[in-house]
């Protein structure tokens, strides 16, 4: 802890008021993760890695960055992590998920923007964000107005790169995806001074397919009549997903994926038989935000599948192992990303059919689209997926909310109101 | 009028709340319009013009769908309007500028998307815009993801095409959006049932570009140092220009520019001569919307020039008048629209470059961005154009408002401070 202290004064940060947001989310994370009862052992690596998040985990990237790594800070899953890592390069997703550092992004940014990007923001200029001040390069793209433009803002100050992820999903746009993939190639070759192998991406592409494999392991035992794990953990080992270092994270989430093999074996289940299957549909939860993943399952349901970012569209679609040229690697990387089903496409039938495949696959009782506050593309496309939902007779929910608290008794009464009409539905049939 | 009521009652309108609205807009349009002081005489046409938008154009419209037009709605100026001209097709802005559709669109819609998206919405969905029932295909684009998203919703019951405007402008960016104008040109000949032809697109990119020589022209008699307009008035004219069709627009436009010729001759101006000289920049204030031109007026100032799609962005930049082939000419016209700076791109240094040339040329003492409430791309890049204003001198306010006039007594007391302020830096100079 004092050694941490040390390389927190040591990169500038605001000591006193990291503290204060440390034990913040550390206070949260008691309450609404550690709390849950029947928790698989081998969650204790994750929940360690939640806690490593802004010490041992920041100290082995600056021992890296010594040995001559670049480090790269990422906002979305758009960005190919196998390329970065292919050039020794280390991608951490810098997304804030914590209600203190708003207000001191609000000082200069509208405060009618998202709260992910506005925690995340005012997490660096607050300065308690021990990345900020070792991120070789920032790397943004352009799925929404208010990250694409914050990107604009941030370019003036920080070594930044933003992908231009395209609005359709037709052959010219996959064209200019694969460019947009080249580039960013290009401006990572330049950073760390190395020429991307095709053989060193070979093995990222496979560390990353083993990566994602791992977390579709992780889903299978969620999808269980009797689920192995709660919402809240598959959550948490996502979250750890997006910020460890993917060789050790893939070893131990293959390691938590044992124990839950033997859970589902022996019927361990960490829900109620009764408990209603509930799919969230949407927006990411980042570190430090598990709000509505501890609001669902505390009135008594259990999050069996996230259709978020933070969920199956970080993990579903492998990236062929390509045997081929480096161009045709990259080629199949650039497929894979497009593949993504993220709301800022139009028009977005594929995102509707992901979701009632994945409502299907998953046997859901209900669906809780989740809205970050003041993120349009997802609130408007709320309207297509409720429609589309009810078509198939999936009842679902809209949640629009912040970071803050404040609406949580509110949201809870929703919520609860939400469950227990598909109790009464489920009777009547 | 009773005429109308007719034509409105056979178009399947609410013509009871449809006259609410049509009295509360004419209400005020004599309030904010026509009771300012000095106006030019040939500004009557124009008055007639914005009265007539829902009565004798639609009953044009219609007579001319009767001989076999196609009329197309729009909702932004990223639409070629030539080639919509050359298949014998009328084009015309469906932006909604009124507060009192928005109850109607925020029914289904989210409360927290911008004002014009919701009064558009509001005024089809609450049968008042004689428009929706006789269109015969909307035109929508990828510019901000609120409207983006929308376009996905009225896709499923409305004839709708989208095009993709790219969010940078390099090469690769540029193709697609050539390749977006090929496939809007293929659209809407398969809508009209003919092919374009390069005479007739030669002409109406001709007729387009007298428009657009027109609106420059209207624009110089503002940047005169005793301007013979006020912004008010410009923008009136520029809301008929989105709604009226362009030969007559064209010629009752170069009549008034006569008049405003006689008048710098003459010295009449309509401003004062310690007016504050303002430049309106960021969001359009379409028909209806006279609030923040009413306000920065009603307080003294006179606004010289809008960088808005309401503006300048409308009428900057001819296209080149290509001899060459047909695909030669739809090459000219893709390349013309791209330089339309709005803030959807990334980077935008174009924006940034032109607000300043802009500013400078106007001689503006301070230039008030104006954002329309949850527009996040113009309300983030507010930012960059401040600091840019900053480095330079000119002092800006940015105001963000909808379209109620709840605020119009906070905004008067802000926009007051703010023209005193430059009277009193201009003092110390």
């Amino acid at each position: 802890m004092r050694n941490d202290k040390e390389m927190w004064k040591k990169l500038g940060l605001d000591v006193e008021l990291h503290q204060e947001i440390l034990e913040s989310i550390e206070r949260n994370f008691k309450e609404q993760v550690l709390s849950q009862k029947n928790r698989p052992a081998d969650m204790a690596y994750f929940d360690m890695a939640i806690k490593n998040a802004h010490c041992a985990r920041v100290k082995e990237i600056i021992d890296r960055k010594n040995n001559g790594a670049k480090f790269i800070g990422t906002f979305c899953i758009y960005v190919p992590e196998e390329i970065v890592l292919a050039l020794d390069a280390i991608p951490v997703a810098l997304c804030g998920g914590t209600s203190l550092s708003i207000p001191y992004a609000e000082k200069t940014f509208p405060r009618n923007i998202c709260p992910l990007v506005k925690s995340t923001l005012g997490l660096s200029f607050s300065r308690t964000c021990p990345y900020a001040p070792i991120k070789d390069m920032a790397v943004g793209e352009t799925t929404c107005d208010a990250k694409k433009k914050t990107w604009d803002v941030l370019s003036k100050k920080v070594n930044f790169h933003v992908m231009e992820v395209p609005q359709k999903k037709e052959a010219k746009d996959k064209e200019l995806w694969y460019e947009e993939v080249l580039n960013f190639k290009g401006r990572l070759e330049e950073l760390t001074a190395k020429k991307l192998e095709s053989e060193k991406l070979s093995k990222t592409t496979q560390l990353m397919n083993r990566k994602r494999r791992a977390l579709q392991n992780l889903q299978s035992y969620r999808k269980a009549s009797a689920p192995a794990i709660s919402g809240m953990d598959s959550l948490v080992v996502m979250q750890a997903a997006l910020n460890d270092d993917p060789e050790r994270f893939c070893q131990k989430l293959e390691q938590l994926n044992e124990e839950l093999g033997r859970r589902i074996k022996d019927g361990t289940s960490v829900a109620d038989k009764k408990a209603k299957r509930v799919m969230i549909s949407g927006c990411p939860s980042v570190m430090g935000n598990w709000k509505i993943h501890n609001l669902i399952e505390s009135a008594g349901a259990v999050i069996v599948c996230d259709e978020t970012c933070t969920g199956t569209r970080y993990f579903e679609n492998l990236v062929a192992e390509e045997n081929g040229s480096l161009e045709q690697q990259l080629k199949a990387i650039s497929d894979r990303y497009l593949k993504i089903s993220c709301s800022c496409f139009s028009p977005n039938e594929e995102r509707m059919s992901n979701v009632l495949r994945l409502a299907k696959e998953y046997q859901v009782d209900g669906v809780v689209q989740y809205i970050l506050q003041y993120c349009h593309t997802y609130n408007v496309e709320a309207i297509n997926i409720a429609s589309a939902l009810k078509k198939e007779g999936i009842p679902n929910i809209k949640i629009e909310t912040d970071y803050s608290e404040e609406d949580a008794g509110q949201l809870k009464t929703r919520l609860e109101a939400f469950l227990e009409g598909i109790e009464s539905e489920n009777a009547k049939r």
